[in-house]
């Protein structure tokens, strides 16, 4: 893509209420739009990044047996009513809001009523089971502040997925399916190495749910680590009967500022029992479905990436979840030569499938190596008059600044092994 | 996809309070879930098919030079408060609601407002236009009655693109060029030859818009067709006046209703001059930019092809927006062949790249035949007892129920030929 045609422009400064580092940077680089807090518009660039993450999400819940649908925005009261969490009193961040004819309707702040509603006009026998239906959508919740930029937004996108499973065997199989699954979304989003699997509380129906939470001092959780056995914590099961219970010491624990980034949720009967969600057995008999529930903000892990990944020159993106591989920066030049070769090399990435930004505006070279470095495309090819007297392309990499020199016939491969 | 893991399954009847046949087939075949009057929730299946019609407008759109963006469903009431069109009394179909910390919010009805202040970020100068920006998004109108299911929701999934230019003969450009790509939206979508490029009221800033006006009975338009000069127009531009305008003879014209898939408008200034949108051309002088919109409802034209497609048994999809493009039905027997032949036919066209659903659940024949013939998959193969003995494969188009006799060896080239 032509950055002349790109739509953003970068900016010195973000809005002035704007106090997250990952909102001021997404913001002043051209991904988002605030529209006010906690609510923002994603401009070309931020949605590339928020497909990119979508993709390698939906990749993982397919490849452990997930089926996509997508349910509504709107919500029914009467469904809501049956588990209870209707009322303002129960759940304290709902948005509502009336239908002309008379009625109050809700906004989805979550997707268990709505998925066993759905899912009990479908379950009725054992053949049913188990099955993964998830939805990628906008989610809203009515926060009181919203300071995080979005990392916890009023309105935000997600991948929910829920497990509807024949008995506890069958649910935990999939419980640390789901494990594995999120493990590899992380690391492929370029944050495995920080992300910690992490015990967080449960409900009436298991002593702990687990959370994923990728350690950074914008974190507004706090987690305790035990270095030797790769034992997580969240704070609020760090009691001493849960440390005894895991086998941990106090004294031993490292206490680190984290955001949970996912988490998955053992359910038990907790919905399926009010939505009457059963099916038959191979005996003939009535069971409940143990539902299990797996959630991932996309916008929160694309505001994680930027908290951990940046540096004081702007975003650092790892390749995986990058809005371009390739940033082509054409240093403006009386000699004809630099545009000319400029526009070759680009057509020759975008012919090989390499995804491409090109920085083809009339500006000065300061200016469009401080919006390349804010704007965080992994690998960087300076065409100048400079380099053209050399006869060769240098690639530079956004992360630790490694130049490699490259003869033009070697670049497309170059690039294309580069993770 | 195994039918056996499809989540939804078949019903005999809709919803009682169901009176549109767009929906009513939909939910029976397995492709929606009603959440209420107005709004509904899309199941495996149906995601399918607005992902499959998501691909043809995004590309459609890329073809004329459209950017991809997302912007939010929360709207923000100081900037609708800037074109006048925040009061209710001036919009009747708002949903509104109030933030936790005070201040009421709208949710998303069109796009124009936060297209115009978001771009008045980035657009300063002639070089910066043209721009055309679009979103795939969840719009909401509320609607007092809502009874033709997916053809008006208060909750649609709608793309919007808006169009940028420096003045009106670059914005005419675009205009003509929108109308082919809406032309080829609706051919693709298998509906084309039924659609018709309509006059419809314009505005302060154009005497008429144009909708595209797929004819069935279903329709709540009514259009008048001259059939010899092709041109079309709407009852609200039925006048003497503008018949004469355009050499139209009241007693030549056929009165047909139809329903509008899709709408494009040129808006002048309607929107940059409240919003302050300028740009500085050549020589320095500030000119408001030239505004169009461009919309088409997703869910709209899925329950227009099936107004118009489907038969007395059921959906009938075009191969472009079908869920699968071939439906392997396996008659349930104690010849353990039948089954084999079944998986093996079944891995050979996943192997393929070709969508299928393959029904292997244990089901009586007819039930299976009735399930397929309402589910509306364009290509059926039956594997039986009956058919193994022949050595052949039986496809039959669901269309009109031709039938083709092919050896294994040629099955998948035959189906990757259909279109």
């Amino acid at each position: 893509m032509r950055q002349s045609k790109l739509l953003s422009k970068t900016r010195k400064e973000g809005p002035k209420d704007e106090v997250s580092k990952n909102a001021n940077l997404l913001i002043r680089a051209g991904y988002l739009s605030k529209e006010m807090a906690g609510v923002y518009s994603y401009l070309p660039l931020g949605l590339r990044v928020m497909n990119n993450i979508e993709s390698i999400i939906r990749d993982e819940m397919n490849k452990i047996g997930g089926t996509e649908m997508k349910t509504s925005i709107i919500q029914n009261k009467e469904v809501w009513e049956k588990s209870n969490r209707w009322d303002d009193s129960v759940v304290d961040n709902w948005f509502k809001t009336k239908l002309k004819n008379g009625g109050e309707v809700g906004l989805s702040f979550t997707n268990e009523e709505a998925y066993a509603n759905i899912l009990r006009q479908y379950i009725s026998s054992y053949k049913d089971l188990p099955i993964y239906p998830y939805d990628f959508k906008s989610i809203f919740r009515n926060e009181a502040r919203s300071k995080s930029g979005i990392l916890r937004g009023r309105e935000f996108y997600w991948k929910a997925l829920y497990s509807f499973s024949k008995d506890e065997n069958e649910h935990n199989e999939f419980y640390e399916k789901a494990k594995e699954a999120y493990k590899n979304v992380f690391q492929r989003a370029g944050i495995g190495d920080l992300t910690h699997l992490t015990f967080a509380s449960g409900g009436s129906f298991s002593k702990f749910s687990h959370e994923f939470q990728a350690i950074t001092d914008a974190g507004e959780d706090t987690i305790y680590i035990d270095e030797k056995s790769g034992i997580v914590v969240n704070k609020e099961v760090y009691t001493e009967e849960v440390l005894k219970g895991l086998g941990l010491k106090k004294e031993e624990l490292v206490e680190k500022k984290a955001i949970e980034v996912g988490n998955i949720f053992s359910l038990g009967t907790r919905f399926s029992e009010p939505f009457d969600l059963k099916y038959k057995n191979e005996k003939g008999e009535e069971k409940l479905v143990i539902m299990g529930s797996y959630g991932i903000g996309l916008g929160r892990l694309m505001g994680t990436v930027v908290e951990i990944l940046s540096d004081d020159k702007g975003i650092v993106w790892p390749v995986s979840i990058a809005p371009f591989k390739v940033h082509i920066v054409e240093i403006t030049s009386s000699n004809t030569k630099v545009k000319e070769t400029a526009e070759k090399l680009y057509d020759t990435l975008v012919k090989n499938g390499i995804e491409v930004l090109y920085d083809d505006r009339e500006a000065r070279a300061g200016e469009k190596f401080n919006d390349s470095d804010l704007i965080g495309i992994p690998m960087r090819i300076v065409v100048s008059d400079k380099g053209l007297e050399k006869g060769e392309f240098e690639v530079k990499l956004r992360k630790d600044g490694e130049i490699f020199s490259l003869k033009e016939e070697n670049i497309c491969d170059f690039i294309n092994e580069y993770k």
